[in-house]
């Protein structure tokens, strides 16, 4: 069984990436609602949910552990590894490697929330990787609120999106990493604004269920220890409409989200 | 001393308000960071964090507590006052009947989060005073982001309110009640934009420190036992720049925020 967390429903882009790439897995999710969003909060308080997610997510049987929230990712992933004794999984490295590989020019863009931005990790990440690469980053703190209010297509999204990527597209990136599991969902108004046929999204959710895919590979015998349960399950700490119309936009159907 | 409590530090405008009325007063505030913000989790959630808020409040010494969060207000109140043996005020009460008071149309509009808009504990209790007055509420969640990101003036700001107030401004409303504690840093933008010389503005943070000033000067006893320690106190569960720049923002000067 794999556990996946975040701070809300937003990490259901990556359940429904593992979902598509790999159907027999079973799933369990958990969404921290009640004190979504992790973005705007201090990297302790940040580690300390973290802890308490993956605590859950054991506790029900997971067997491994995605963190499917970039701000959890950025500052706990390292704590999660040192505690815990399953693999962790998170959707910060994958990005970074399949960036370095993607670039061109050499000028890489990182958009995500405050608490991403600040930690810095993608670009200490890209720059590990190969010291040569720029990376610009950008914080854009408004877009997971307008993702959750279903303004996808709004106008004044379109507006706040094209002040948030001007710097970047000013500095000529080609590849541009979505450090937020909500951000998929603005997919193809980003790729306008970013530049159609010059600029590669990197989408955090899909490079994740890629890593995952490899692991299992390269490890038949973890593979086999898995739970094949079929029922996925889908926990949150708390429940509101707003959350469970996201969860259905991510899924483009009905997802029974169980109040723990 | 007087005890405050919000999701985070919107509730500030109304200690500043308390502050500028009733200078002698000892106040200890609360500001749930680590859980912010209220107004997108659940009936059921807010409840046990107000519980929780109003408990700390006391143990330090509160003798009276105001619920400066409009969504906690909503949704906990009765159960505060039920459960706790001090005075509770809130931001509700006082600002309906100020716009019962004001109106002259009979049309009040009403906005605040989604959390007390669903509620519509605003109508309920407008129409309680007066039942032939129309309500016309508006949820406006992404005001609250807007605020805390510091965007007071910015263009996409002034759309997005445009945006929310336009069905307001149709019913022709002449009284408009600020159902949320960000929303008295907008005064400006929201009086511009929902009429300046049609439309009269109800803050909820002056009219609730309005009602404190009453309730103080009917109970003198009440009043003798309050300390008098000059010192105010302000506690939040999470700290972060944001954070402390918006108390700066509310506060017009520098605030020094105790972690707990």
């Amino acid at each position: 069984m794999i556990g996946i967390f975040d701070s809300g429903v937003g990490g259901m882009t990556v359940a429904r990436a593992v979902e598509t790439l790999l159907p027999d897995l079973q799933i369990i999710y958990y969404g921290d609602l009640a004190r979504t969003p992790y973005g705007n909060k201090s990297p302790e308080t940040i580690i300390q949910y973290s802890i308490n997610n993956t605590e859950f997510l054991l506790s029900h049987g997971a067997q491994a552990v995605i963190v499917a929230c970039n701000s959890a990712a950025s500052v706990a992933s390292e704590t999660l590894r040192k505690k815990f004794n399953v693999p962790i999984f998170e959707v910060i490295i994958p990005a970074v490697n399949r960036a370095v590989k993607t670039t061109h020019s050499g000028k890489i863009g990182v958009i995500g929330t405050r608490a991403t931005i600040r930690s810095d990790i993608y670009a200490r990440k890209i720059k590990l990787e190969s010291p040569d690469l720029k990376v610009f980053s950008q914080a854009c703190p408004l877009l997971v609120p307008l993702v959750e209010e279903g303004w996808l297509t709004a106008r004044e999204t379109k507006m706040i999106l094209r002040k948030y990527l001007a710097p970047l597209k000013q500095e000529q990136i080609d590849t541009l990493v979505l450090g937020c599991t909500h951000y998929p969902l603005l997919k193809d108004l980003i790729q306008h604004r970013a530049g159609k046929n010059r600029v590669r999204l990197i989408d955090s959710s899909i490079e994740v269920s890629l890593s995952l895919q490899a692991y299992l590979n390269k490890n038949p015998d973890f593979c086999e220890a898995l739970g094949h349960d079929t029922v996925n399950k889908y926990f949150v700490s708390d429940i509101t409409k707003a959350a469970i119309n996201t969860a259905e936009r991510i899924f483009g159907r009905h997802i029974d989200l169980i109040k723990v």
